[in-house]
């Protein structure tokens, strides 16, 4: 335990809020990386439930690899906020999605943990502005947006909120990536954020296929499990057509397909694709693949599409 | 060799037409299903381009397993197009996107290839009705539209011409099957098919982000390779829903996160929730899913999520 906000690599005590899949998944997620766990429930006869979802958890955990000494026993539960918080390092909040339950905990949150320890919210369609509105201390608020189950997937968006110290955010940034997690730094509230944004277009466009008969709850399904699926386990939909460009990359792809955003292969409109989104589009996939040509890259995804799909086989799909 | 269409677990030779990536997986992929093919391409010299392609493939095809005995010794390539197809049990046909060249190379193959052996296009963008045009024997003619590479991603797409036998279109889906493949009978002709349909509302919300300055290409890729893409390379949309609904499933799901469909989390405008919609998506998690309760499912879920990433990691994603 330290006092106040310590560095990103000191973070030893830290406090989750909520007993459901996702504030349990956390408990359950910091427990593995070796830290101690206090987890804050509403009410006493939660606990049970709570136990329950981390054991289920620390299975999958064993299996990816925890921390030396980590075990799901340090983990510590009360139903009193004050002692749950008093020696917190850092606070993963993952009450429920109702904003005014929301405010009432940070109301009380920014008086009773220690001062400048970053308090950061599991929301998924709440925005920190509105959150943090009734907070005395909004400056240490932040989201940090989990991917269900959160002790498994590496995703966390970090989006500040109006009345946020930019120093919590760039914190908490390098807090989740010394934990292990994949952070994703926003620089607005946009609803959805990155993630369930892209995730609800193609629900939708499902939704659209299904309604009008042109596709089947399996045929969607099946659809995407063995097409993008498994490509887009190891490369984003952008790299994806970066080395499906071939040599020529995601320019020659944008020159190919492009014209295709015209064609009605989705009920989304495509934006214009003009000069500039190209560029961005070009430049961004150089930048995120510097100096790995074609060849390296393609013989890279194969050597991961072999592997999740030897995966997917083990585990019975 | 058979004369005719023989039955799906019968077919010795196969015809692979083009020296793409495309008709290059398929030679490399049914090669490695131990079948004898032969590769015809337009010109001589792209003969060592093709051979090149399918040793690429053949190192991840090993990996996977091969049947006994298979070897890429077994190609035979040809640019005499009657020779190609004389003892053909089976075309797939990979020829560039462009209707006129498909019609033409359509007009021939009905008229080459034994009677009544299944020709197949792998065209992503073209309709069979349009391609069986001048084919003299249009009854066979039958999309077959894989994902890229055609070696490794198991989805097949197949869809019926106007003029498409019925039985041609079973025998096909029959065929992919036993060698292997996922096969996704559409009932009729949707532009993009399914796979290609879905990746696209993706690519177009992707791009609308960058476009907006909400999102940068690294973003859009990390969002997708560390939150929704492992899960999808498992269940697709409609499962992860299913499962997230935890023990009330997608009934459950719908009546929580139906409201959401209202909210703007995409460009994509959302179709009315109708009970019959309701209904259609409830069923068919239940179909897909008969009798597995949500822990069998998500236990499922998480060990194949641990193995697909760790099968990242081993790969250097």
């Amino acid at each position: 335990m330290t006092m106040g906000r310590p560095q990103p690599q000191d973070v030893s005590a830290v406090t989750c809020l909520g007993a459901g899949p996702i504030g349990a998944g956390w408990a359950a997620f910091f427990l593995a990386t070796g830290h101690d766990v206090t987890s804050w429930v509403l009410e006493a006869e939660e606990e049970e439930k709570l136990r329950s979802l981390v054991a289920t958890a620390w299975s999958s955990l064993e299996q990816l690899g925890t921390t030396e000494g980590a075990s799901p026993g340090q983990l510590h539960v009360t139903t009193d906020l004050a002692a749950a918080v008093a020696g917190a390092d850092f606070v993963q909040e993952s009450v429920p999605e109702i904003l005014e339950v929301k405010q009432a905990v940070y109301a009380d949150l920014g008086r009773l943990a220690p001062p400048d320890v970053v308090l950061c919210s599991s929301t998924s369609g709440l925005s920190m502005s509105d959150i943090q509105a009734l907070c005395p201390s909004p400056e240490r608020t932040v989201t940090g947006h989990p991917f269900n189950p959160p002790y498994l997937m590496p995703l966390v968006e970090i989006v500040a909120g109006r009345r946020t110290d930019p120093d919590a955010v760039a914190w908490t940034a390098e807090f989740f990536r010394h934990v292990g997690k994949a952070p994703l730094v926003m620089d607005r509230e946009v609803p959805g954020f990155i993630a369930t944004r892209l995730q609800e277009a193609i629900w939708r466009e499902a939704l659209h296929m299904i309604a009008a008969g042109e596709a089947t709850v399996e045929q969607i399904d099946t659809a995407v499990t063995n097409g993008p699926g498994p490509r887009w386990a190891l490369m984003g939909p952008c790299m994806v057509f970066h080395v499906g460009g071939g040599e020529g990359g995601m320019a020659y792809c944008l020159e190919q397909f492009g014209p295709a955003l015209k064609f009605p292969w989705s009920r989304l409109d495509a934006p214009e694709l003009t000069d500039d989104l190209a560029r961005r589009l070009i430049d961004g996939c150089d930048a995120a693949a510097p100096g790995e040509d074609f060849r390296t890259l393609s013989a890279k995804m194969n050597e991961g599409l072999v592997g999740v799909l030897k995966a997917r086989r083990e585990a019975g799909f």
